[in-house]
């Protein structure tokens, strides 16, 4: 058989590749990315002293195992012409795939969650395994603070963090988060790809980036600079709306700029925007606070 | 909270009454139906005396645990307006819904296998559930002979006999499949509705019904019959396709009947029909042998 690949979505966070890593580690699989890793993620790696996994340009032709994610849109290039075996995730669904497969999908706060709670018992023998799927649920739960955070994550959390000899886990979760919560010298480019992600609702091409800080001001600061480079990426791959979301994980909210129809933006959130922005205060979290209200928008 | 429906697709056979039924009591959940039973079905209740679940003709503002389906074409009346919490499945996904939630999909021969995987030690303990489940099994891989079935089936398949009570696993699934297997008397309209699923291939509008048979020369003797109402049935419901497939289960292979392009039946199957039909030995699934070929055909 050839070689299956385990692989996350094209801006991999640390989610996207330490699933990718344990997954692949547990069923004798390959671990692959689908594009680069952010500052956080290299940080976990360091730390596990684990290596970054391969990257895939294109997966024509090859048979891929797919975590993090199930839209076609978040896929690795030539995941079209490749077989797809697998999918785990905690992501909304839309997927269509003409063979049956293997599909396990929880609405729990991370990927790392669900394998987690698939492989308890090896995870148990694998403190660097532990440690890795640890790493991912405070990433994708922002220690705890984001409301997809479920009691099943902090249970877990807390078995991987005995496992891996971590004592202090909310002070290993803000070590991580200060790997990237800072965005000074970083071209605006860089800040919004880091971890962007495009969606189709309604037929609608929708692209929704995301950066968390620990101080939002780096953001205000060079407002001009990045609502220019939102309005020159909609016009250069003719986005029906394109978004933003600076989150500050201390003060616990989000400027969410966006260029694209106000109407949405106030329909989705219950707020007149001003100007190209508005402070939405709690939300942290893109997958339930700001992807589904503004899908919801547009389907009515 | 209010009351949670287990429900399978709009022409329940045994495996989507089955599952509901077992998954419903493992979960404390209610079971449900999306249409009428068919006799296979009512033959395997009475023989172990369980009711028929309760008929849901709309389900708006329910909410639902989808089994043995995922496709909306397939789903309850009002599926868009209830909330659905699960999805648990043997089929190829094509499904897309706004929130995150629990989906476990495996590609085995039915949907009963998926339960009686994910509650082993529950089935154990109940002999009911266990012959619920192994008759859904035997109903849905066709007696282990369709393609579908995997080695898994097999395998939980002599656990749940054996559970069940049920001596010869064998005579028991012809017992079953018997209770079905004659068209003497049955209007058209019945036979080739009582298994029908609707498909989006490529945005075309398929539909598919299929009758297992001991004695394919009920269908061939009535030919005529069948292939009027079929032309009905694709101007009445505007269908890009209609196919019905009588597939005998003694020979192993499948009358195609079909109103559409010939092109595409060609192109699916390889072989050029005769005016409204063709023979295909071995095919005996709907979901493996002819809903992918005639999807790819489109698609292409």
């Amino acid at each position: 058989m050839s070689e299956v690949y385990v692989i996350g979505h094209k801006s991999p966070d640390t989610d996207s590749i330490c699933s990718a890593i344990v997954y692949a580690g547990l069923k004798g699989y390959k671990p692959a990315r689908a594009g680069e890793i952010n500052e956080e993620t290299a940080y976990v790696l360091d730390y596990f002293k684990v290596p970054v996994p391969e990257l895939l340009e294109n997966a024509a032709g090859k048979k891929l195992v797919l975590v993090d994610h199930n839209e076609a849109g978040q896929c690795v290039d030539g995941h079209d012409q490749a077989e797809i075996l697998e999918v785990i995730d905690h992501h909304k669904m839309n997927f269509n795939y003409p063979n049956p497969i293997f599909i396990h999908v929880e609405p729990v706060g991370s990927t790392a969650t669900v394998i987690a709670k698939m492989f308890k018992d090896k995870v148990k023998e694998n403190p660097t395994y532990a440690g890795l799927l640890l790493a991912a649920i405070l990433s994708d739960t922002v220690v705890f603070k984001s409301p997809t955070t479920t009691e099943e994550d902090k249970a877990i959390a807390a078995e991987l963090a005995q496992i891996a000899g971590i004592a202090d886990i909310n002070q290993f979760g803000v070590d991580i988060k200060k790997a990237k919560a800072s965005i000074k010298g970083k071209p605006v480019a860089d800040v919004v790809h880091v971890d962007f992600k495009d969606y189709d609702f309604a037929g609608k091409k929708v692209g929704i980036g995301q950066t968390e800080l620990v101080d939002i001001n780096e953001v205000y600061e060079r407002q001009e600079e990045f609502i220019n480079y939102l309005k020159e990426l909609k016009e250069s791959k003719n986005y029906d709306m394109v978004i933003f979301m600076a989150t500050d994980i201390i003060k616990e909210g989000t400027e969410l700029y966006f260029i694209g129809d106000p109407a949405i933006i106030e329909k989705a959130f219950g707020v007149k925007p001003q100007g190209n922005s508005v402070w939405l205060p709690g939300v942290m979290s893109r997958k339930k606070q700001v992807a589904p209200p503004v899908e919801k928008a547009y389907c009515q």
